[in-house]
């Protein structure tokens, strides 16, 4: 029997679950479907079932959960408040819940602060005093690191950086405001872009996800290009404001849309670059992390810290 | 012979000095001009002397300095950088030049720095886990307060809030960027605002500074209490901003802009409610610091803090 630390990285549509021994050595992952719909009781007592039997299957012995799950957290009760991406989900105990599957120390957190954990833990050599994780997926969030732990605010909701308004009476976004980073800088804000700039214009090319919108850029369609320099000017604008706020070491990007690379990466930088008021900017490096999907690696290792 | 902290405020025009033995119990202080002119090293020997006076006048022996100069500082190894308020005053060894006036602990940090921690330690009747303190004079700056510390940033330059860029292509600003909080809500931006809003309009109304605008705007001069709710909801998009990224429990305002109380508030206030995601944003609780000139005070409290 080998004790190893379980992560748990709920989704709206797939639950990712990793078993890890050490920080960055994984003995087992897989995911499962989420159907969430089932409510909150009967979901953790299946996915209970799955991880019992999978650990009856490999020998192992749960030493400490770590958990992410979407939404608003209460990480020190270990109550998911409410979550935009599991429907009806609202004050769900969800440490208790799972307390009773595995009887061991478990940890509940925001998945955004649980992914920039494990980026932190996996994804740099040495821990920095300050590291800003951006994700940038179909919503843009993030998480921050602060003297080697997850900080969370004052009802644990820091970290909206997908909300930071860049722009007044800017892009409509997700949230209801306008202007936010994830209105341009979210798939969503993304795809929408390219569809008005190529609205009227004859063209084949259907763009479907942050992908297709990456390759088209790459064999050089100008309009691909040119949504891509836009976003990436605002996320520019994003770690220029967060970078006077917060002087950190590190800014970490994750998630689909910034495996673009390059293509947001230099007019992030170039945006960067042509401020004047340089000191607090020039220490701050910018990164995409090389493990896009590190939620439950995450969630493990938090329930490592957290032992 | 009394024991006594000793907190000197840097400032460009005028130099700050208290003496405190307990938080909030205030000895004695003074101020003196800084004739910075003379260079640094003429300045601390002369300063110290005045100090060293004092202290003899008055029976105290100082047990600790804590020190706020305006800057860029780099607070490990106690050199202020540079400082666009000290002219000619580059890498600076501060820390070492007052240890041979004092031979005590010497803490140097950055002036708003210190000053948030003043207001941390005075404002609040228990110490929250976040508190952003938000500096509105000539300049807008700001320091940061998290789990009872200050904190840095990777080169100590954290807190630049000032320069959060709110508007693309917004008003020019002192730092050579454009649309920073500072060209909105600093008395510099707001005064060239109120020019700009009274050119061309018979007026024999001249505005000098914040406390002529305030007063102008409380007897009712529409065009002064349009900049000042221009110069609010822009510091409301700051606190937004903030909010999403910090979730801090308090922050706090300070300067002689923030003494326009409501005229300011309100608008910001409005701002921050106007958003349709408010999780972050409910549980911030706004307040303009009751003293507006607490630098000398907060250094003698870092002092203390450092002991």
């Amino acid at each position: 029997m080998l004790w190893a630390f379980l992560g748990i990285d709920i989704g709206g549509t797939n639950t990712k679950v990793a078993f890890m021994r050490r920080p960055g050595r994984v003995l087992h992952q897989f995911a499962v479907a989420s159907e969430t719909f089932v409510g909150p009781r009967r979901f953790v007592s299946r996915l209970g079932r799955i991880i019992r039997e999978k650990c009856g299957d490999l020998g192992l012995r749960v030493e400490g959960v770590g958990i992410g799950a979407p939404g608003h957290v209460d990480f020190r009760r270990g109550i998911l408040r409410d979550s935009p991406n599991l429907p009806g989900w609202k004050n769900v105990p969800l440490k208790s819940l799972f307390f009773r599957q595995f009887r061991t120390k478990i940890l509940l957190d925001n998945d955004a602060n649980i992914a920039a954990w494990g980026a932190f833990v996996l994804e740099l050599k040495r821990r920095p005093q300050q590291m800003v994780l951006i994700t940038l997926g179909t919503g843009v969030g993030g998480g921050l690191i602060f003297g080697g732990k997850i900080y969370h605010g004052i009802n644990g909701s820091a970290g909206e950086i997908g909300h930071m308004r860049l722009v007044p009476r800017g892009a409509l976004c997700s949230c209801g405001g306008r202007g936010c980073l994830e209105a341009y800088a979210g798939s969503y804000g993304l795809l929408r872009r390219a569809r008005e700039l190529k609205a009227g214009r004859a063209s084949r090319l259907v763009i479907m996800d942050p992908r297709a919108l990456h390759l088209a850029a790459r064999r050089g369609d100008k309009i691909c290009i040119k949504v891509w320099k836009e976003a990436g000017e605002m996320l520019g604008r994003a770690i220029v404001n967060l970078s006077y706020v917060l002087n950190p070491e590190y800014v970490l990007l994750s998630g689909g849309v910034a495996q673009a690379g390059a293509l947001l990466l230099e007019p992030a930088r170039r945006v960067m670059r042509q401020n004047a008021f340089a000191g607090p900017l020039k220490p701050v490096k910018i990164r995409v992390a090389r493990r896009p999907n590190s939620g439950a690696l995450g969630a493990a290792l938090a329930a490592m810290e957290n032992a």
